[in-house]
Parts: structure tokens; C-alpha cells; sequence
């Protein structure tokens, strides 16, 4: 477990912080979060999902979060509050706060003499920081980051290690970056003369807003001509691609190795599912949900959960059906045929 | 926008070098290209695309270039030419040069005594060349790079930051490797005795034609005996996936999250669509189109375009459909059944 | 070819090694495998699948490697032997052993002073080994790797460049970890609260038992609470998204662009195709093999083969024949009809 916590607070203590009743003793003092499984003495555990009440009677936990209808269902200290999961997730960033930025450059590192970084600012071993660069207040460049020309770095930013961003990008504030993210790589802009492709030249930047997470691997392309923009609040899960000039709305969640391609516009407040994938140049709502696996071919103008995910079998029954998809429209024709006989028949008789 | 021109031209210089015909005043100077919605003084935009007409009466361009079909659908200077889009890729490029390698080893590379590399090429911060490797005349290696022993580039190639190359691989002429690229990490070669995998060793190369681009985080493994191949003029988009001894014809090009399992050829002058799979050992004919998210399970010998994609609809609608997938056969079965007593019915009657 | 052998043995030498038969001269030397197709002088190549039999008759291999059904489909020197494709992979291993570490911290390498490091450990160029990070005997940190705090590398183990393991993992002996692959970012923990997201703290590690491979660009995100474990044996391909609280089964293999999603469990001995796609908190028996490109969205608890894959055609048949799943209730609800009035049809009639 990352970072045991060495500080450890009252049920009260906690209850007065992030809300909540105590029932049992105010007093206990709870130093960690765990689950209902694997709790141990001080740690608080939580119970957001029904399911998991077989959990609670042998849990090793100190003390537990739950919601009102579940109140009686342990005998031990606990928290009653609407939403465990929410104050769970206040609870454990008290006790695993992000690790602070330790001023100064490590020797390693290079700093181009004309960039800016803020006294109260990181920079990791063997990190790379540009031309005319600017790295704000309290913000972490890891170990091995390269920081293109021109690039801007907001305050109490975090980028881990091995992270790239190319010239003349944007980070804001509270912004996470897991390794391995590649922010404004050149779009897959080209244009085929002769057989031959040409590429064109990708000019515009990637702007990236306040609070936004990357998860590690994930790539994010610099725009064709205008910029390609992550408005603020949006979390994005490992092995994303995100194309050219596409813009995701505030406050949207993509999960992991989804495919975005060029121009596309997600709304605000959306949820994408896992190995989803939108085509270009089309418009999704705010408020639009897809499923993992599912393929966006065309523009989603109204909130709504969205599928398209072929069931998966045991092999033998899936080459029973799916050779049928190859015959489909025919079926349908025959369907069609029978009904109209059956329909001629029905006159015929009369 | 990355480097803003500080080098016009006119418009009758752009014709010269490029062709096309100066509609309206040829003096009119340009510096930069720019977007139809978002273009300023002293910029040339561009149409492509009906779609976008509605943005010329409204644009800020000093200049545009359009098909000869648009020549009359404004009054702004303009050059007329057959293919805008190709016109505009070759300014932009004018406009937008790469940058030229900045000759010499930064003081942070790590470049062992027995590495050849080319007076004039460009080392970056914390790149590493290893043993016997060799860099080209005008070619870069980025901050963070990793060339392996033998390693060969070619000239005028530029690897962006966090490039790793291993062992024995060898890269053209004019090749651009982006951030996170992996170039020759060990094909996945098991066999399985007694319940455990044996891994056979990866002895083969990754050989890469000239001009050539790989976008972000793409990975191509080094051939388990031979070689892995890209041809020249081959370019790759974001995280795409190729596996051992996989061979890539002339001038493919390939999008984002595209997955190639091993010994499978490609042909030339090919289209494989955003996060498109193909099955290993399999042969695709030049000038073959692939849809986007389309699993190709079998080789094609023709040309044409080719696809196997899931529609989306409502999660409503998606359930009511998708259930009977698994049904498909029976469904055939039924009708097959129906048609057959149908037929009986007539005969009986007749 | 990656390091040519040097070292040569005869068939005699071979077969008392690994076993098998020799038939030919058994003083037959020689120094490296290769496929039938490209075989040299002194080489040894092998035939493990009747389709290539052709090539055997123009190989210019010294010797071969077949099983006793082919025993007689060649003059040449080989080796008769029950598998050989295990028998090659151990004769390739032989012929190109894994590199050895060599010795010792490279000066740019930047090791924390409380990190423990093997003696005859090697640490690369631009590395970097955290606060109390330990590295075992005979392992490799490859160049520009980045170990954080308090991970533990056991011994034998080969990062190749540019690894992250974030703090606190824990990776077994003879572990190989390609270029690129990120261990131990944060999982994907979010809770909503007033239109907002809050992020989960991730404080659970990875776990990686022995003799596991990762290939490059994979990412293994650590546990929420709980860890992320990868059992012995494992054999992970290239851009794999491992979520956090995941648990892969001892001696699996999986293959390229697979993801997993967050808390699934996937027994012993599995097989995954490429692109498939595990949903979360579902568990997968021992034994099973799934089919590339299948999204798996349930538990399954029984070995066997799993498929869901939509079958790709030409794009004009494949668009006749896809609108029809936007209306395959309707097309059974049809049919259902159909037959309901063929059966009031029959009894009218009786």
C-alpha cells in the first residue's frame, strides 16, 4: 500500500470535515481506508453496493461508511452518509494526499536558460524543459519528461515520469499526466498527389484545461490547423487516442483505449465505455453515455445511452449464428416473400 | 500555432512554384495558412469541401485557394487549382518547414565511442546511441531517444522525444518517428511444453523504407527469424500494434489503434481505417480498402473496400436486436422450415 | 540477424540436450536456426506445420528439426523429434541466449542513495532508482527507465529502455519488461459529486510474480485499495490495458490491444486474443480461450472457446446485410407471427 497513514483522525474528526452522522463511538480513530475484505485495525472500510453486505459481519475494519438504509447493519462505529463513495473518495485523499512538489531542479535535469519555472516547482532527473517554456507554481515534472519549446505548464500540475508534450502545448491547473502520454504529436494529416503521400504540416496546438487526468499511454495529437482542446474536469483512462481538432467537453470521462478520431466534438458531463471508438468529424450531445466496444459512426444529437456490441458465445453456437449475418438481407427478402405469399393466400381463400 | 510565418509570398509566387491560376490581385501577400472560420490578415485559406462554402462569405483570409467549379464563389484573390488540398498541403510545408536538425551531440546524450553519427545531425538531451549504432547527415534523435547496438538511421530522419530503437533495427531516409515509438521489442513467440511457455528468442530486425512516418506510441516488433518489414512511404498513425515479420507495402497508410498479428502482408497503396484488426498470416492485395473497426480474419485478393462493423442504435433498441444474435441459426432454421411446409401447402393444393 | 552464433554445435550435441533422434550425419555443425525459406549454410531450421513441406525440398539449411510423420520428407541431416517447435525454441535459446547484465551503475544513471542495487546488477544510462527501490542480482534497468520509490525488482530480471514502475510495485525474478510499458499508474477511480469528478486515491501496488513478459506500450495500473496481481508465468503481448484490482491467473497468455477492465479476475491458463476486451468485475475460469476482437461482458465458468466477432464482408454486401440488425426483433417477431398463423392455418384446414 502506497504510503501507510501516519496521521489518523476521529469518526468525529472526519464526520465534521465531510459530513455524515456517527453512530457508535465518535471516538475511534481510524489512520487508512480498505475494503470491507481485507480491513485490518484502524483502517476505515466502506459499503457502497449492496451486494458486498455479506462483507460487513467479518470485516476487520474499524469503523465503517455507509448510507441510511444500511445503518443497521453492523454493530461497529460508523459513518451514515448519502454517498459512502463520495465521502470515501474525501476521506482517502485526506489520508493519501498527492505526494507536494519538492522545489528545485534536479541536477540532471536540463533547463533551457530561457525557459521559466517556478521557484516553488519540480523538476525530476533527467527531465527536458525548452525553449521559452513556463512551468507555474507547485507543479511536478517528472523524471525523463521532455517539455517541447514554447510548452506551458500550469500550477499544481503533475506530470509523472516520461511524459512528452511537443512545442507550444498548453497544460492548466491541477492537471495529472500519467507516463508514457504523448500531448501534441502531429495529427495523421495527408494528402495523396502521384501515389505518393503528402503530409501536411500540423500547426495548431493541444490546450488542455484545468483538472483534467491522463492515464498513462495515452496519446493526444496537436491540431491540423486550429487546436485540439480537453476542456476542464475531464478524466481520461489509459491508451486513449485522440486525433486532431477534436474537443471533449468539461466534465467528461472516457475510459480506456477508446479511439477518437479528427474534428470530432464531444458534449460535456459524457461517459465513454472502454474500446469504444467515434469516427470523425461528428458531434456527440452533452450528456451522452456509449458503451464499451460500441462504434460511433454518425453524430449523437440527444442525451442517452448508446450500444453496439456484437454478444459474444461459446465458439461452436457464435460460427452457428454469425454465418448467418453474411446472409441477412437475403433472410429478410425471404421473410418478406413468405409473408406476401402467405398474404395472397389469405385473399385467394376468401 | 507552432512558429508563425515570418516568411510571404505572394500569390503569384505561390502559383509559380505550385501551379494554379491567380484569380484577383497576384501581389496579395500571405504568411501563413489558416482555417476558413478562423483565418486573419495575411493568411490563405482553403476549400476542400462543399460543405464548408457557407464559411467563405464570412471568412477573414486574405486570399483562398478552391477548385476551378468554386473559381467564381468569391471575390477575394484567389488561386484556382485542380486539387485545393494538395495545393494547400505543399504551402503549408512552405510555410512550415521541419525544423532543420541543430548540428551536435547535447552535452547530456550518452553516444558510446563506437557509434557513427553524421557532423551535421542533431543529439538530444539524454538520448543514448548505442555500440556500432548510426545517424545520418541531417537527421535528429530526440531528447530521451534510445538507439540500440548496430542500430541504423538514415539521413534527414528525425525521432522525436522518448523514441526507442532496438538492437540490429535499421531506418531509411526521411523517416518521422514520433514520441513513445517502439521499434523492434521481442514479436510474442511461445510454445507451451509441460504447462509452460517457452519464449523463442526474437532474432530478426525491423527494416524500415524511407519517408515513412509512425505516429505516438506505435509499437513493431523485431521478426521472430527474419525480418519485420515497412516499405517506404508507408505512414502510420497512433498506437497502432505490428506484430513479427509482418510486411507493409508502398505507400499503405494506416489509422490510429490498428492491431496487424504476426506474418500477415499487406499490399500496397492500402487504406486500413482507425482500429481495424488483422488476423496473423494473412495476405491483403495492394490498393485494398479497410472500414474502420473491422476484424479481417482472412486474406483478400482483390481490391475494394472491405468492412465488418457493428451498428450502433439506442441501448434500448441494441438489446432488442442483439439478443437474437444468438438465436440467428434457429431464426434461419425456422424460416427454412416455414418456406418448406409453404411449399408443401401449394403442392398439396395443386 | 541479431547477434550472429559464434558458438556452434552438432546434431549429436543437440539431440543429447534436448532430446530427439538424429538421422544423417550427426557431426553436422551448426550455429543458428532459420526458417526454411531464408536457411543458410550452418543453419538449422525446422518444420512444425505440414504446409510449408514444400519449401523443405529448396531449403538451404545444413540440418532440420521435424516430427516422425516427416521423418522421410527430407535427405537432408535433422533431428526427429515429438515437437518441434519446443525443441527449436530451445535450440534458438541456446544459439541466442538473453544478453547478461553487465555489471555496475552507469555514471548518468541517477540512483538514490537509500536504493539497494545488486552488485553485479546493471543500471543503464539515464535511469533513475527511487528512495529504498531494490534491484536484484543479475538484473538489467534498461536506459532511461524510471523506478519509484520502494519498488523491488527481484533478480534475473530484464527492463529493456524506458520502463516506469511506479512506487511501491513489486516485480518476481526473470521477469521481461519491453520498452514503453507503464506499471503502477493510478487506476481509474472516480466518484461524482455536484457535476464533478473526484478522483479515488490509488493506494493498492502491482504484484508480478516470476518468468513473466510484457510487451511494449503495455500499461498495468495499480490497485485502488487492494493490488493488481499478475501470477507467475504470465505472458503479456504488446499495448495490453491491465485496470487496477485485476487479477490474471498464473501461465495465461494474452495477446496484442487486449483490455481488461477494472477488478476482473482471469484464471490459469488462458488464452486471450488480440483486441479482445474483458468487462470489469467478472470472472473467467481456468482454461478458457477467448477469440481476438470478442467482448466479453459476462463471468464465464467453464473452459472452452469463446468467440463474438462481426464477420467482415465486401463493403457492399456488408452494408445490405448490417441495416437489417437495427430490425432483427421485428424480423423474428415476423416470423413468430408467421408461424402462429401457419399453425391456425393447419388446425382451420384439420
Amino acid at each position: 500500500m502506497k504510503g501507510s497513514g501516519r496521521i489518523s483522525y476521529t469518526l468525529r474528526e472526519l464526520a465534521e470535515r465531510f459530513g455524515g452522522e456517527v453512530v457508535g463511538d465518535p471516538a475511534t480513530r481510524v489512520h487508512q481506508v480498505a475494503t470491507l475484505e481485507h480491513a485490518g485495525a484502524g483502517t476505515l472500510a466502506f459499503l457502497a453496493n449492496a451486494r458486498y453486505l455479506p462483507q460487513l459481519a467479518h470485516t476487520g475494519a474499524s469503523a465503517v461508511l455507509l448510507a441510511p438504509s444500511m445503518r443497521d447493519a453492523t454493530a461497529l462505529p460508523r459513518i451514515v452518509c448519502e454517498d459512502p463513495y463520495v465521502h470515501f473518495a474525501r476521506v482517502s485523499t485526506l489520508f493519501n494526499p498527492p505526494r507536494a512538489a519538492v522545489p528545485g531542479v534536479h541536477p540532471s535535469a536540463f533547463v533551457d536558460t530561457t525557459a521559466r519555472v517556478a521557484p516553488d516547482a519540480e523538476i525530476g532527473p533527467h527531465a527536458v524543459v525548452g525553449k521559452e517554456a513556463s512551468v507555474g507554481s507547485g507543479s511536478v515534472v517528472g523524471a525523463g519528461c521532455t517539455l517541447g519549446e514554447r510548452v506551458r505548464i500550469g500550477a499544481h500540475t503533475r506530470l509523472h515520469a516520461r511524459v512528452t508534450v511537443y512545442d507550444d502545448c498548453v497544460l492548466g491547473n491541477r492537471v495529472v499526466v500519467h507516463s508514457g502520454v504523448v500531448i501534441g504529436a502531429d495529427g495523421f494529416g495527408l494528402a495523396m498527389a502521384e501515389g505518393r503521400w503528402i503530409k501536411i504540416p500540423q500547426i495548431g496546438r493541444v490546450v488542455i484545461g484545468d483538472d483534467v487526468e491522463i492515464g498513462a499511454n495515452t496519446t493526444i495529437d496537436r491540431g491540423a490547423i486550429d487546436d485540439t482542446v480537453i476542456e476542464e474536469g475531464v478524466k481520461l483512462d489509459n491508451q486513449i487516442q485522440i486525433a486532431h481538432n477534436v474537443r471533449i467537453g468539461a466534465h467528461t470521462a472516457i475510459a480506456a483505449c477508446v479511439g477518437i478520431a479528427g474534428s470530432t466534438r464531444i458534449g460535456r458531463h459524457c461517459r465513454i465505455g472502454g474500446a469504444a471508438g467515434l469516427a470523425g468529424h461528428i458531434t456527440i450531445a452533452d450528456g451522452v453515455e456509449i458503451s464499451g466496444y460500441t462504434a460511433v459512426t454518425k453524430s449523437i444529437d440527444k442525451p442517452g445511452v448508446y450500444s453496439g456490441l456484437y454478444p459474444f458465445e461459446a465458439n461452436r453456437e457464435w460460427r452457428r449464428n454469425a454465418v448467418h449475418l453474411r446472409h441477412l438481407a437475403d433472410l429478410a427478402e425471404r421473410l418478406r416473400s413468405l409473408e406476401k405469399r402467405f398474404e395472397a393466400l389469405g385473399r385467394s381463400k376468401a
